[in-house]
């Protein structure tokens, strides 16, 4: 067989050659852009052509502070194909992790929305190794900034050819993409993809979920987390029509509008962006969901409360998936097995509810630490879950330290708890560091965050670890009610009483707060809690 | 990333941890064998062990004469994931073909079915390599027989442990699957597979046709047949239930049955079957094909006329595909693009008919080998279609001289003449040898049979360039006319006058025979209705 290597540049050339005529189009506050895969091939030529022109070689690291718009997706091939890394940067992080990542992957230009501008300006006199800035603007008008050499993306790109000679000659596992996750201690951790590891992802992806040409992918996952979970590769590899709604991505109104226009069929997404559609939704907003195929919940546990709301209520066919930043991220989806159809809903809803079966490709054991076995298929024996496969990281990036902890003889330590039932499926218990040990006995903050959460009155709920005089450690709850309501602890625990796996589950203490707060990428920010907890904070 | 090969095993192991509940049926002429994954996987190993007892290790050759049914199926995993390599041998080659491949691919075991054992006893003697024979039977007892040593499959494999640890560091290059196609002249060439082209290609098939775990998949292609089309490997990848007809492929009143009884969704073959399939349906066949959701047709063209008779009268779903045993076999595939929709039906079956747009990860170019260019996508530029791309094969196997034929600069060069339109699809002209040059024009003989088999008294055409002394070369026509039909070649003519692209495309001369040759892989066989002719034997 032809030694032929896996790059992103078949899945380019595919859309340009074949799809020329589908559509790409980027939600603006005020307007919708639409283009073709025919334009946008031949803009990602003429940014790779700009990017030679600076020096921008093999291996150098390019990055990006952007929004989900088209200029970003020009980047995420315009860069790797010519033979850089593009770095995608999230600008959510405090600055001073931001300049760290920056100097880190010793990025050459800055490629920054307009809306983001600030955020460089801010930090631009910290950055060691940033040569250049590009704006990408809507605008067309360069705004206000101290940046120096600085660009107007289209103006920039527009003085060069639109052909470009993609190479063939890459290895595959030559680097093409790389982003940072932030770390519960210490600088963010970098994780860097190769040709090879996007190809694969993209087609295990595709066969996990079904996509086809005929799909319209909206992307509500940012493009600086974990690549937008992969959705764009596999879109420009089959010619999908892609949406991207930049700052309208909380806009519920705005979301729920353009997927009954643009018949909407894939997106993915966290549960905190679920929960706000599912809030919309219960205060009457608009929508038409006939057109949604499949919708890829991750990052965090999705409550059963909610899925099962969005799914019975009003539609919205909600699945959950599961892997992080080292596993591009898809390590195993939720999707219930052809014989399962006379499974009754509560059978069949916690099927749906589980983090599923690996991916095609990927290799999962989840590991009994105590006993050093893997553990059994009885739905409860608990243990660590590992992962082993081409799109799983085998380091953190320039961190030869923490590296050493998380992959450990071939396999990747997910830090994550775990158990399989007997078809196989794996439970999230709890990340290991939010588990909760009273008395001796462990409490999954996620299982029981998922019980308060179906009470009608709450809208969100974190449960966290605190110290305790007799049982070590007792779980705490941090509670945001529905706008309207009241709720006591009282209710709370009379509600948990027949729910809970022991009475010393039910948490005696909480705080009721007005939101919980959020890490970058919109998860429960636990680490705030407890500091906040710390702090005296929460009462 | 983690260097983590692309292995069978992989495939293998998914199916065995989370699909042991699925199905895998054997069709034999007197009864349904069912058992499941489970049990598959268990008897897998038993294979890897017992060819490790008989001294199989990493490369060896184990050859298979045997029809499509669960034991080769057994052989199609504990071979190459154990190490060796299945060379799947065409039984239907002529003898000394057969012995040739068996002895040039050095296989040291063959597994050969019961009803095929005759073939063994005949070749037994002038086989070199080949030190253990091992009956695959269903009736459980050892037919009469003159090989030496001889086992028989399912007492030999149960004497050994039902656990086995496939190994987890080869190489994704190394070799596991083989077969040779037959050669215009000379001996078979050999297509060695790798791990590594035989899961990306699964992915790739799954990725093309959606392929799921509902699926349901009935193997009409033999089992030898470029490994039945990679069809058998992502079933297992995916837990997808297999059927495996054996000696009822032909059996369209079994067949039909079967899909209806088990539901079938997806299968794969040659158009003589659909022609077969069509005439038994036309006849009154029963028939329930409402589960069906994809078929893919290739191996070479399939009639306009046969594909829209079977969607339109009898909505079976058809579509055509192209490739060979050289590409694992899927090169493209013709799947109508999404906003398509408003096309005509004349259209559509055009786009449908057509050979289609490359899989993802195939590179395809037409080259007009005369003016040195890529053809035009106008539609009528003629040019050989030269393919690459990881599961396309850079070699044929100990045959450096034909090798250096057909590869050439990193392309597979088809010897397929093609066109492509400017949606991209390919269109095959001809095989480069079946192509007729009559007064310095050519004719396409696939476009000449195409537009005779189309007339309602035809069951088979096909259309040889024979010698003439005042144009070189002109079309002759070997005509099977339907059961109870007359039809003369003036009939014919007058027929075509208004299809043809010009009046010397029609035939003057023409055969009415009662069956045309087939090849090993039931294509019209062209090279034997030459020889034919020049014999004297058409008229």
């Amino acid at each position: 067989m032809m030694d032929y290597p896996l790059l992103m540049r078949t899945l380019l050339l595919r859309a340009a050659r074949y799809f020329p005529k589908k559509e790409i189009l980027s939600i603006f506050p005020d307007e919708i852009f639409r283009y073709t895969y025919g334009d946008y091939f031949k803009r990602t030529c003429q940014l790779a052509n700009a990017l030679k022109s600076l020096g921008i070689k093999k291996g150098d690291r390019v990055a990006s502070i952007a929004l989900n718009n088209h200029r970003h997706l020009e980047l995420y091939f315009g860069v790797p194909c010519m033979g850089a890394v593009l770095h995608t940067a999230n600008f959510r992080l405090p600055p001073q992790h931001l300049v760290y990542i920056l100097n880190h992957a010793e990025d050459k230009v800055l490629f920054i929305d307009e809306d983001l501008l600030i955020i460089a300006d801010m930090i631009k006199d910290q950055l060691k190794t940033v040569k250049h800035f590009v704006v990408l603007s809507q605008s067309g008008k360069l705004p206000n900034t101290t940046l120096s050499p600085v660009y107007l993306y289209d103006d920039w790109i527009s003085q060069f050819s639109d052909e470009y000679d993609f190479p063939e000659d890459l290895d595959e596992k030559d680097p093409a993409m790389m982003c940072y996750t932030s770390a519960t201690t210490g600088d963010p951790k970098g994780v860097v993809y190769t040709h090879r590891s996007i190809v694969l992802h993209s087609y295990a992806g595709a066969v996990t979920f079904g996509t086809f040409e005929s799909d319209c992918a909206l992307h509500i996952v940012p493009m600086f987390h974990a690549n937008a979970w992969g959705m764009p590769f596999i879109s420009v590899g089959m010619g999908i029509k892609q949406i991207l709604p930049g700052r309208e991505t909380l806009n519920m109104e705005k979301i729920c509008r353009v997927i009954a226009d643009e018949k909407v069929t894939v997106t993915c997404g966290v549960p905190t962006i679920w929960m706000m559609l599912y809030d919309y939704l219960e205060k009457g907003g608009w929508h038409d969901f006939s057109t949604l195929r499949v919708i890829a919940s991750g990052g965090s546990a999705c409550p059963l409360s909610l899925m099962r709301g969005l799914n019975e209520k009003y539609n919205f066919p909600i699945r959950q998936a599961y892997g992080g930043t080292e596993t591009s991220p898809l390590a195993t989806a939720a999707l219930e097995k052809s014989y399962m159809t006379n499974l009754s809903p509560d059978q069949l809803y916690s099927v749906r509810n589980s983090a599923g079966l690996p991916a095609l490709g990927v290799d999962m054991k989840v590991m009994n630490t105590v006993t050093g076995r893997e553990v059994k298929n009885d739905g409860t024996e608990m243990g660590e879950i590992y992962l082993k496969g081409p799109w799983i990281a085998d380091a953190y990036y320039k961190d030869p330290e923490r590296s050493r902890q998380s992959f450990v003889d071939g396999w990747f330590h997910t830090g994550d708890m775990g158990t399989l039932d007997e078809e196989g499926y794996l439970r999230i218990v709890d990340r290991t560091k939010d588990l909760v040990k009273s008395g001796g006995e462990w409490i999954s903050s996620v299982d029981l965050e998922n019980m308060i959460m179906a009470h009608p009155k709450v809208l969100e709920a974190a449960i966290i670890g605190v110290p305790d005089p007799k049982w070590q450690e007792v779980p705490f709850g941090c509670i945001v009610v529905q706008q309207g309501e009241t709720l006591t602890a009282a209710e709370l625990q009379e509600f948990l009483k027949d729910k809970v796996k022991a009475s010393y589950w039910i948490p005696k203490q909480y705080a009721f707060i007005s939101a919980l707060p959020k890490t970058s990428v919109m998860k429960f920010d636990k680490k705030g809690l407890r500091q906040m907890y710390a702090n005296g904070q929460l009462k």
